[in-house]
This record gives structure tokens, sequence and C-alpha cells, in this order.
């Protein structure tokens, strides 16, 4: 029977698997993605399950049911990783069902089991996220399937089998275990959290266009300064997203031209991303932050661009699944917090499909794409007791 | 006799010597520099000056006087540019120079006037400024001259005799005709403006350090975002600055890193550049700020770290030459506008020897070291009466 210790240390072996010696850095299909498909195919088939490797390079494993043609539910997460990333970001959603399986001791229930470890989410190698979720739920188009066609067959598969991938239609739903990559929980003092929704994002870029001139010749009233407007708004940005519950509003980049120390900067370019568990909160927040860059900009001579560059709607999890999921939690003894996602996750692409859940645990320190990631062992503990409960509130429903 | 225009149309001709096609780009002792020696010296030549390049490469030009062992005044400014340079900074006042001993026609005053073109004001070549005029105070040191050996070596002069480029004991003033490079007269509509001032420097960097965190999954009141407080910080700056007659400060550069748009920024890197006329006013401004940076970084969660990097002092003008000056221009029938010079000059080295006055000409749009720097024809005009009313003025004073 695995213990959380024994989680967390899969979890650590799993880690180094890298392409980069001293880190973590598995990219999808990547050389070390071999060591991981054995290393885990070998623990689901101690589990009982028979495992196999679809042609998106998604590892499965599959627990049978106490009767033939039952239903199947989907326990999963992804198998990549960022690079130089930490131990537990999406491989330990998979380690969590492999355990969940060996903690059935060979008990059949109503339903199938599979666990599924995604070849890709973090949209590292090739710059498009979600790759094998996409494929699980047969949404990989030719014009992406040209684009990784290379890297499966250099793996071993074969790209125009890659429609085998999909899943069947005999789902009952996908649960999905995942550290939370944020402070909430622990700010909280809570090890686990219900998703409930996966937050709507908006990403723009910003040009303020001033005049770039001598640092020392320009009096301060003659000046169009593109970064101080820029810092003006970006003061804005703050205030605005603070005032509206639940949202968050980001200013990761700027950069200023020319960019000397002697020289006003005439132009100044940014970044923007928002997000809400809500889109038309979040469009109007993001209509505001643009009306304000573009009153900032009259009041001091200079011009604001905006480009929008994503505009991604939120995805809600399945109200029903989601209420099994939190009694599952209230049952292993804990209070329940309903929590939106701020970053994506394979759930989001899953839930097109099927009735979908997430499972949140605490990230100490909200640490995570960084070695310094990690889980609290009580945590993951809870995490399994919680997934036990889920496992027998399915049994009961599905009885 | 020469006209605006054709103190205009040298600059013109010589802004073609240069490092770069289709650009004006000169820097100390570079190849396009023989030409302009050349062109500049044949018509001090013509003016009836003995023309000798001195082993710092300043190109001189004597115009004696009416007796043998009178005092001299020199008349100057600088022949190297920026990269991409405009066709008037600094050698505006070498052309203008050699103009005004032209228009004396050939009469001797009770003074000798000696025409300097510094061979280096920029700093751009070895990333040391006003290496033209160090020389002729005698101010380069072993370290400096080690740097520029062999660039005067290959300009066909002696290094080791660059102490011969030391100014005489005989000097009784220093005048330099000079482009604004700022708006401020034009601002005031007017042509000419006296430099009381050169204004002191400071430079620092400035560090705010938070923590890297993902933009979707921390709350806006979880984070310790750098770049939220520099940009607070940026706009204390610039409101510190307009609260103090004549000051100017500057954020030129900030750097965030990782400067992802979806990682909140743990770091922003920023220059400040702060000048006034007074030294007491702008250390107390400088201080201010730093001290608000560390108020920010405190209500913040942040770390603040900064570094001095300059404390220039502010170079006074000579009050007596400077008053010279100014009853020139009003002789000449215009108002008289005192200023501080936000930029440095060769007049604030050569100040350090003998008596130094500055003339600012209007720069239409404020705009220099740029291909579109440009001086309005009647400015010049003026320009060239108001040196030719300081002449007289000197020859008053002289006889």
């Amino acid at each position: 029977m695995p213990t959380s210790e024994s989680v967390i240390s899969r979890c650590l072996l799993l880690a180094e698997a890298s392409e980069e010696p001293g880190f973590t850095t598995r990219t999808f299909l990547s050389q070390p993605m071999h060591a991981v498909h054995e290393q885990v195919g070998g623990w689901m088939e101690q589990a009982g399950m028979s495992v196999f490797t679809d042609q998106a390079g998604n590892l499965r494993g599959f627990y049978p049911a106490a009767r033939s043609s039952a239903p199947r539910l989907f326990i999963g997460s992804h198998l990549d990783t960022v690079p130089r990333a930490g131990a537990f970001d999406g491989i330990l959603g998979v380690v969590l069902g492999v355990a969940l399986i060996e903690n059935l001791g060979g008990r059949r229930l109503p339903f199938g089991i599979e666990v599924i470890g995604f070849s890709e989410e973090e949209g590292v190698r090739f710059r498009v996220p979600f790759i094998g979720s996409r494929a699980f739920i047969g949404d990989v188009d030719n014009e992406l399937l040209a684009t990784i066609a290379d890297a499966i067959t250099a793996f071993g598969l074969d790209p125009s089998r890659i429609g085998e991938a999909q899943t069947s239609s005999d789902a009952i739903g996908y649960v999905e275990f995942h550290i939370e990559q944020g402070p909430v929980l622990e700010s909280l003092g809570l090890p686990l959290g219900v998703v409930e929704t996966i937050s709507g994002q908006s990403r723009l870029d910003l040009l303020f266009e001033g005049k770039a001139n001598h640092a020392g010749t320009t009096p301060m009233n003659l000046r169009r300064d593109a970064l101080a407007g820029a810092a003006e708004w970006i003061g804005i940005v703050e205030r605005e997203a603070r005032a509206v519950a639940g949202a968050v509003a980001t200013v990761g980049r700027i950069d200023v031209a020319p960019g000397a120390s002697n020289v006003i900067p005439g132009s100044a370019r940014m970044t923007l991303d928002v997000r809400h568990s809500n889109d038309n909160t979040r469009h109007d927040l993001v209509n505001r932050l643009l009306h304000h860059a573009e009153q900032i900009s009259a009041a001091r001579g200079l011009k604001a661009y905006s480009e929008q560059r994503l505009d991604q709607p939120a995805v809600a999890m399945d109200p029903p699944l989601t209420q099994l999921l939190e009694r599952a939690v209230t049952n292993s003894g804990h209070p329940v917090h309903r929590m939106a996602s701020g970053a994506g996750h394979d759930a989001m692409i899953v839930a097109r499909r099927m009735p979908a859940a997430m499972l949140f645990l605490r990230s100490p320190g909200g640490i995570s794409h960084h070695p310094d990631e990690t889980v609290l062992a009580p945590d993951v503990a809870d995490a399994l007791e919680a997934g036990m409960q889920f496992l027998a509130e399915m049994e009961r429903q599905h009885a």
C-alpha cells in the first residue's frame, strides 16, 4: 500500500529523468520520457493495470471493472515539465492515480479506471501546450500534427495513427490531482482545494509612444516620457485588479527604448495578463485598463497602442462531479475550499468531452516551475484519502 | 564675410565626414576626422590664422593680436560626434569661431584669438568623454593616455608629447557656442541663451527585489511584484522632480526579470539620472527619492538596493565673462535668458583653468544626437552678431 512518502519518493525519482543533468527538464517526447514511461508503466503493471502508450505519447494504464462493458473513469495529469522544473507539477497527479489503484488492492469497482499520463501540457518544445490532452479528445489538427510528427516518429510512435489516442465514449468522468502552484491554500492553512473553474485569460501587448530626449536638457514639463506614462498605468492595473474580487492582472514584461540612463524613454512596450473565472468581469476589467491607457496617453502627449494576443474563456469544472469530489474531501475530514485555478490544466481540455473535476494540493510558498517546488507529505496523505473517498462515492453512484 | 547660411552649409558639408555612409558618425581620431581637419584648417588659414594639430588631436588655429605678447582668447567646441548624429552639435561652435575671425576682416585686436576644435567630447570611442579638453587643461593621466595612445599614434600624432596640448598661461578666457540640445529656448521663443551653470549630475543604479511568481495563481494581495513597486517609485521620481524648480530626474532604463508575460516580475533594475545647478538641491532630491524607494519596498515586502555611479558637481561659468557675454546678447538686440545647461560641455572642463562662458543657440524641437538635429539660420545670424559684440566688449575691456 503506497504511503504519501512513497508517492513523494516516486515523484523525486522521476524528476531525475531529465534532458539537463542536475535539473528536471523533460519536454514532450524527449529522450528521458522513455525512462518515465518504463518506471510509471512498471508501477501500473504491479498495480494490476494493462499498460500502453498511445500514438500521441500518452502513457495509459487500465484497471478493469468488476464486469466487462462497464464505464470508465479517467484519473490523470501530465508527464512533461517546464525547463528546470520542480518534481511535482503534473507527475504527482499521475503517481497519485497509480497509488489509488494500488490502494484498491485488487478490488474491482463497477467502473474501470484508466490512469493517464499526458505527454505534453507545458507547451515548451513546440510552443503549443496541451498536446497530450488535445490528442486524447481528438483535437489535433493537421497543422499541429505536421509540427509534432517527427518528434512522434523519433519516439517510436506513428503520427498517422494519432487518432487512436482519442478517448472512447464510455467515459464517466476525469479527475485530476495537481499542486496548486499558488499561495492560496497555504494562506488559508488548508491542504486541499476543489477547483470550480479554470480562469479565463486575456493577454495583450501594449505600447506607449512618447519622445526620446536628452535627460539633462529637457525640463520636466516639456517631456513626453513613455516610461513615466507606463509607470502610471502599471499602478492603475494593480489598483483596478485589486478592486475586483478574484481578478489578477500582471504586467510581466516591459521594454523601454532607447534604454539609456541619460535618455528619456521614447517608447515602452508591455505585456498585460488578466485572469478571472467570469469572462464578462475579465472583459470589463481589460476594457477599463485600456481606457485608462488612453486617458494617460492623452494627458501626457503619448500615443497608446494595444493588441490582444489571447482571449481564452473560463472553463467550468463539471458541477455534479465537483460536488462529489467536494463530498470526498469533507468525508476525509477536511473543510472544503472551492477555488478558481488561475493556471490552465489538462482538465480544462478534457472538460470539453466529459465531466471533469480537479483537486488542488497546497503548494508550500506558492512555488512551482522551480526546483524548490514541493508538497507536504501530510497533504499528499490527505489527497490519497480524499481520492479513496472519491472512488467510494463514485462506487455508490454507479453501484 | 560668412553669413549664417554659409556657417550652416559648412556644418552640413562637414557632416559628410563620417565613419558610416548615410549618417554622421565621427568618433575620436577616426579616419574621417582627417577630412574635417583639412577642411576646417583650410578655412582657418583663409581667415589669416596659423593652424596646427596638437598631440591630443585638437585642431587649433591662432589669429594673432595687434601686438606680440598679448593675451589670448579661446573660442571652441568639439569636432567629434555621437553615432548617427546631427550636423551641429559641437562643430557649429568651431565653425562659428572661424566665422567670427573671418568677420574681423584682418583687423587685429588687443588679444590673440585661438579657435580650437576639440578632438573628443562625446565619450563614444573609449567611453571616456572630454578627452580633447582634458588634454587642453593638462588633465590626461597615465591610465587614460595608455587607453588612447594607439589611436593617437594611428592618427599620425605622438602620444608621448600629449603634454604639449596643454594651454599656455596667457589665456584671458574661453567662450563656447553650442546648440542647446533641449527645448527651453524654443519654448520661450528666444534664439539665444547665456549659460550660467552646467548642472551637476547624479547617476544611480537601483534594484527592487520581490518574488517572481505565477501570474495566474498568485492573488493580488499575496504578490511581491518588483515592477509594481518600481512603477510606484517612477511616479514619485517624476512628481518630486517636478516640485523642485530647475531639477530634472529620469529613469531611462528598466529591466525586469524574468520578463515573461505570465510571470510576476521578481526584480526590476533601473537607472536614475538627477541634475540640478545647485549641488545641495540635487543631493537632497536624490536622498528623498532613495527614501521613497525604501518606504515603497518596505510597504510591499520588496528589498531596495541602490548604488551611486556618478556624483558630478555643478560647474559655474565665470560670472564676469558671462556678464560680458550677456551684454553682447543685449547689444545685439535680444532679451537675455540665463539658463543652466543640463548637459556637460567642454566649457565645464576648460573652466577649471580659465574664465569660461557659453552661449546656447535654440534647438528646433529640442532635438539633438539625431540626424534631425538642426538650427535656424536667423538664430545663427544672431549668434554671429552676439559673437562680434562679445569681441567688441572684450576689445573695450582689454584696450
